[in-house]
């Protein structure tokens, strides 16, 4: 921290260069080894002021080219961005107790609404939707005895195939029979929980953390331990550690360490190896929530923290639902050493998947197609969430601070002088938009001003009016 | 008991009249009230008569017609039928403990084999796999971007709009919006244990049960408590309640009261509405598994208990994977006053159901292709279960005894002389044939020297050659 001064110093002297136009997007940013000479700096000095600069969305990293200065987004110069969480020791929220709110909240999803806000994965045309019915009726032409025939234990091979080689790009090397097919993410942290923790166990889960695991956990009558995670880097280690001094009961970690949900943050890679290092060291099983990392606005793929595993102590979870097609609920799991326990867990609770849409989306992936609309969704996403921060910036009030991911389909919302989300969430539903409010991604009441914004929904008249509304909404509440 | 002597001798006069051909098939059997006359028996002596020889396979009965003479089964005047078992307390084998037992002979189901006699539905040409896959075929046309479009929740509209109607068939009267859509039976077992009970509860089974039961049981945590079920009449209600003056925390009691996992008893329907009002009284759940019922023989559809339930207490599961398609993992439950729990952890658990097949499902149902479907399948599978019964009786050593179900895929054998089922099902493993050893449907050992034979595959040669062997392994065990 000694150098915490001297890196802002730096930083803000390059947003300077960038908001008067002395650098323009595109710009290739002076080296480190550069800065470090130019302003006799310390390369961790420098370092910093460009992470700095990339976490606030000035700068985007290319790897092995360096950073480069950011198409500017007005977004980022209007409203500010969400800060780091204290270092804190972790929230003593263990005992799981909102599932009645959670589900209360989710059961209104049921009812259609103008404009949903609320949902984690792209608008429906975004997906291909085409080749994906194409491959599925030539799968039912070939295979006609396909709904006659009980599926295959495990997972359709040819999918496992595809699959394992799938897994490559996160650089996880894994045998086609080490991955269980299973009903999207959804049962693959069902499974993996199981598998590793009995009921008065307590898993370590970044705070804020997905809803559906809080749910999941409270179902399991396991209990969460809340960690500090920030908006930038991921869970805190170091509060992490903390929390294992003072508890002695953590059974398992659960961590989305790419565009993590909801704040979109990515660990460093470091991060993610003294992760896993730190698990295996202390006999602590590493739960991976893989489900985002496709969709990174850069081309070159996110490594897993699964690929610094040498024991079998990290299961590495993932689904097609955010990334390829929402209408299929096709995850699966590479669990190590509980690989055997997961699969038995697996029959006993739902017996294997159903063949069909495995066939559909190996054949999908196993062509160029795949990959080429990867690429198209990353784009189409990153214009819409670029879209929604700065419509969000312009017509939310004063203070708002918003999270910058560097992909995903959703932004997370830090509403100014303490306005509820619950209030929000109401109020917004009673004005047909559907946003989902932060009290479903904690225990505790630290992200009762939060909300969650899905960015997967094309720009349209519709939604810029839903927006609108939405910010109506907050501003009336703010007074 | 004190008319056993007389009903017996009864019983035998008429089984010696259809033996030399006095009575021939399709002859109705004089009426009880003949019965009584001519013999000068009481009402229940001539009931007991009439009962005993549709149970060993001489009679059928026929709703509102009487009892006629049934087609001879060879198989019947070879191997003796199971005996009803000893009115006995239930066994305390509570702590269940099969599981590694269950999952290695279940793994072996991933290697293929000539002939597999271990499952529990038809061979794949029994389903109607072309209208299936037209069906299919035309939702992928008419809704283009379904695989675009998130589940809906609690299952597809139309889908559970036909599964309303079906139910009623069984005597249920129930809402679409009461059914929620569940991965299969296995699913929907699952869900209905977690909503009723937790970790170290107790749920009474039959004895013998369904494997599946006893893993589902065991990795959640809960612990069986094995009731006497008979042959004949299913599960002992006698031996129920005097389990639960015995053991205090029973939380569920979970029945197959229609065609019986695996000895085929159907419960005569007083004891379902007994079961039901015992179940309600003494604040104990009733979890019904009704996945074979539209396979009994006769046309006329069984009543499920849930049919009995006026306060909500009884947890109705079914699926279509043994009736329809065993490819699609398609079940449903409809669970009373825990409806909005098993709904909760349905959602927390895997997510909703897909939406292809339930919409391929919900079209074939909806049309009279599946009532004809139902009504051949139940004649082809009779047929086969009776062929399947004379081989057996006619190469298996004497002393060997069959269940005689009046419907579903299967029969339940004792072997003679303690052979051990174990040993017969690695010796015919090894020659190519899978069937279930007995050691699965129990943590007692009670029925160690039973197999399960599926009798849902047509006959061949090449099944022929199969039951062959099986015969030569067995026979051999015997001495």
């Amino acid at each position: 921290m000694e150098s915490a001064p001297l890196y802002r110093k730096l930083a803000s002297h390059y947003q300077r260069a960038i908001e008067v136009g002395t650098l323009v997007p595109g710009d290739r940013m002076p080296s480190v080894r550069t800065l470090m000479e130019l302003h006799s700096v310390s390369l961790s000095t420098a370092l910093q002021a460009c992470r700095r600069m990339e976490a606030e969305g000035w700068l985007e990293a290319r790897p092995r080219a360096g950073y480069f200065v950011r198409q500017p987004a007005s977004a980022r110069s209007r409203a500010a961005l969400i800060e780091e969480p204290p270092a804190a020791l972790p929230d003593p929220a263990q005992y799981v107790g909102i599932h009645a709110r959670i589900s209360a909240i989710v059961a209104t999803g049921r009812h259609p609404v103008e404009v949903n806000l609320a949902a984690a994965c792209g608008a429906p045309e975004l997906y291909p939707t085409e080749p994906l019915r194409h491959a599925a009726t030539r799968a039912l032409r070939q295979h006609p005895a396909l709904f006659g025939c009980p599926a295959e234990p495990g997972g359709h091979a040819a999918f496992r195939a595809v699959l394992a080689r799938h897994a490559l790009l996160s650089r996880i090397a894994v045998a086609p029979e080490e991955i269980l097919v299973t009903h999207g993410c959804t049962e693959a942290l069902n499974l993996a929980l199981r598998a590793v923790a009995v009921p008065g166990d307590v898993i370590a889960v970044e705070s804020p953390t997905y809803y559906g695991l809080l749910q999941i956990l409270e179902s399991l009558g396991m209990r969460a331990l809340e960690i500090p995670t920030s908006p930038h880097t991921g869970i805190s280690l170091e509060a992490l550690e903390l929390a294992a001094q003072t508890y002695d009961n953590i059974r398992a970690v659960v961590v989305v360490p790419n565009l993590q949900n909801p704040q979109g943050s990515i660990m460093p890679d470091e991060h993610k190896a003294r992760l896993v290092q730190w698990c295996e060291a202390t006999g602590v099983a590493l739960i991976e929530d893989d489900c985002f990392s496709a969709l990174s606005d850069d081309d070159t793929p996110l490594a897993a923290a699964k690929s610094w595993d040498r024991s079998g102590n990290v299961i590495h979870c993932a689904s097609l639902h955010k990334i390829m097609a929402p209408g299929m609920r096709l995850g699966w799991m590479t669990a190590g050493k509980w690989q055997a326990r997961v699969e038995m867990l697996k029959f006993s609770q739902s017996r294997p998947n159903e063949v069909l849409t495995q066939m559909t989306a190996a054949e999908f992936m196993a062509s160029g197609e795949f990959e080429r609309h990867l690429r198209r969704l990353r784009v189409r996403l990153r214009h819409q969430r670029e879209w929604t921060a700065e419509t969000i910036a312009a017509g939310f009030p004063a203070g708002t601070r918003l999270s910058a991911p560097r992909g995903g389909v959703h932004l997370w919302v830090e509403l100014p002088g303490g306005i509820p989300s619950e209030a929000v969430f109401d109020r917004a539903l009673e004005a047909g938009v559907r946003v989902l409010p932060g009290v479903v991604f904690s225990n505790s009441n630290r992200f009762d001003h939060c909300l969650r914004i899905n960015t997967g929904i094309p720009r349209s008249r519709t939604l810029e009016q839903g927006f609108a509304r939405l910010a109506e909404v907050v501003r009336r509440l703010a007074g």
